[in-house]
């Protein structure tokens, strides 16, 4: 009897089971709601440097698209939950010659020099990070993270140990060409055709030295042939830093899904991007993007200055609304960028897709022209469906693993 | 013995209790979670009939304002958790003239039809609300709310028994006057200063007959002298649904402290506009407004319609580039929004703060250009610790309250 006196009746035990288990189902949902504002949100191509740089902007005061044709500052950083991500070295293509490299790694030492500089005017809202591990440290501190990578290695020449010194100034992803093939690769978008059937033996080389110092490979703007032959030879998973699918829309910048399989089978990623004439076939006149680019060279070149760089951004943005008044723009929109994720998500899986809007670079859509405008993107994955973890993978997580891999190959 | 047999030990008592405590507690809490995007959200002031008519938009279609100059449709609405809100029939000020008043008449009531038009062809994504209470009814139903209301009451003429045929058709807010003096009431903005010294005698008898009907009387654009003697003539709360407070911008179409402290005490609401100009001093050519108002008149202007609106739609954007171009715009923030909602906030209290953009009537600030970007003010208004009771409140509650007394007053 006294055994049995100690025994709760089945029916408290029932009740009190019932209970312990809907608590935490309720917690964990609770838990799960309050993460969806935690998730590491990291861009994987910032362009902003060159604004930066040519315009002298203050990234920790607010400016807008609408007046300024900005998208990236801390303000809306800040609003739109971004992180930070990997802000580019660009430099545009050149003639490869002794002369052309000289100057343009002038200019990649320049725009180097301009990210530092970045960091260190605002030690309390931004913080350099090499390592994959560094971004949740910075973020944990309440600062902007500032990866860096370089956009298009032809300011490198032919002297592979200029890797090195990008690498010990904390640039920790390379891709290898832009919108004209170069001394490494053959790029997508050349009008002359290809010249290497790929990667050059440069570029190979370039490649080798990228997996020795622990730096991530960008096979972006280049020619499939190179992102295939980079695929088998890269030591660690390539990544796309910003591209699209071109199943949804074939344009050489975008990648066939035979590629994209075979990215997500070696580990790689596709950030997706948001530049509108990539996402989907527009309907404007072809004059404006010739024009538009000579703008956009018109802005970078340092000759081209006044002297004082406020004006010299004003001019700028008045040349942009001639050009939208003489051949209106048309962008394309958030759903598009969305097909693209959902498309590159149900092909490779939410390991291998992540967020390189271009940003200040070219990308932007109709409602979603700037980092603010993020949230409607993740608010459009939930409403899809997409799990908080997957979520955190694309948005941050899938970025830094390709990272830490790099790393690790190098130092074993 | 049996009976002590039947009571469970104290400590599972202690465990038990506590546990469905706790389950209390985190239930609330995951309800208060929940209910955050169930706030009923309502406009005030939704000039795209405007649109619907010159233009034949398909308001159940995708626009953008980066490629149309279009800010509302029903895409959109459902991204930006707009519910729906007041839809205007809006007349431009003409001659006070027999003849004057008959074509504004004439256009009033072809507005009013297009508003019709656009819930019957898409019966399944709106429908049509009269009563303070048919919002719930309707956003219940999974549809967007249509509240119909008059901007300027000069197509009424003289004739009052006019506002009893609005009211038939479902109207349920009239607001007495625009840019410039009419036969009800002195305008803020009238270059030629006031008229009237406030209200005309038409002006007093057309609010007391709005009262009698049971519709909400706006004095957005009214000279402040108009809205002082509305706030004291009115049976029912007035309703500016579409301003700005004067303390942070001096601009007539602007209300001072001492009249907006009225208005809440009298249960009024002002609903907060994103209208540039109002929100602060900007810095663009004065030549850009009169010629943006051109090219509004010329596209509103049935007679330049060239047969078809596709075309006339492309001409009107075409026109307000070359415009940008010319005369560059400034766009005021969505901060200047969040300032103008915040400081009447704490003048007068969540009941009289509310949402009045003026959504492809003017409104739209660089980062809150168009429905979609609402959910940025509501976690701003979340940021800065107000209550979703509070936000409740602002984004809808206060203006059907408004009606629902009006509605009762008129009935009593």
């Amino acid at each position: 009897m006294p055994v049995k006196n100690r025994q709760p009746e089945p029916r408290y035990i029932f009740i009190f089971v019932f209970l312990i288990i809907m608590f935490v189902l309720v917690q964990a949902s609770q838990a799960a709601e309050k993460h969806k504002d935690e998730h590491m949100f990291l861009d994987s191509h910032l362009d902003t440097p060159l604004l930066v740089d040519f315009s002298a902007l203050d990234i920790t005061k607010r400016y807008s698209w609408q007046n300024d044709y900005v998208q990236v500052d801390l303000p809306r950083m800040k609003e739109g939950g971004l992180d930070g991500g990997f802000w580019v070295i660009y430099t545009p293509q050149g003639p490869l010659t002794q002369d052309g490299y000289a100057r343009a790694l002038k200019e990649a030492r320049q725009r180097n020099a301009v990210i530092d500089k970045m960091v260190r005017d605002a030690p309390d809202d931004f913080a350099l990070a090499v390592q994959g591990q560094d971004a949740r440290a910075i973020i944990a501190q309440g600062k902007r993270v500032v990866y860096k990578s370089i956009e298009n290695a032809y300011p490198l020449g032919e002297d592979l140990s200029l890797l090195d010194e990008f690498y010990a100034a904390g640039v920790r992803m390379v891709g290898l060409v832009h919108t004209r093939n170069n001394q490494f690769s053959d790029s997508s978008t050349d009008s002359g055709g290809q010249k290497w059937g790929g990667l050059s033996p440069l570029g190979k080389e370039l490649i080798a030295r990228a997996n020795a110092l622990g730096m991530v490979v960008d096979l972006s703007h280049a020619h499939d042939d190179a992102l295939e032959q980079a695929m088998a030879l890269s030591k660690t998973p390539i990544i796309l830093s910003h591209s699209g699918a071109s199943q949804l829309y074939t344009h050489p910048r975008n990648v066939p899904d035979r590629l994209l399989k075979q990215l997500a089978e070696t580990g790689g990623v596709i950030q997706i991007n948001s530049l509108s004439g990539y996402l989907r076939k527009l309907n404007v006149d072809r004059r404006r993007l010739p024009e538009l680019i000579k703008i956009y060279s018109e802005y970078r070149a340092p000759d081209s200055a006044n002297g004082e760089v406020g004006a010299k951004h004003i001019a700028y943005t008045a040349k942009r609304r001639a050009l939208d008044a003489k051949y209106p723009p048309q962008y394309a929109d958030i759903s598009d960028v969305l097909d693209h994720f959902f498309y590159t998500l149900e092909l490779m899986g939410p390991e291998h897709v992540g967020f390189g809007m271009d940003w200040d670079g070219g990308g932007g859509v109709a409602n979603l022209q700037d980092v603010s405008d993020l949230p409607k993107v993740l608010a459009a994955f939930r409403n899809r469906g997409l799990s908080e973890a997957d979520i955190a993978k694309i948005s941050g997580e899938n970025l830094i693993r390709l990272l830490a891999v790099a790393e690790k190959a190098a130092r074993d």
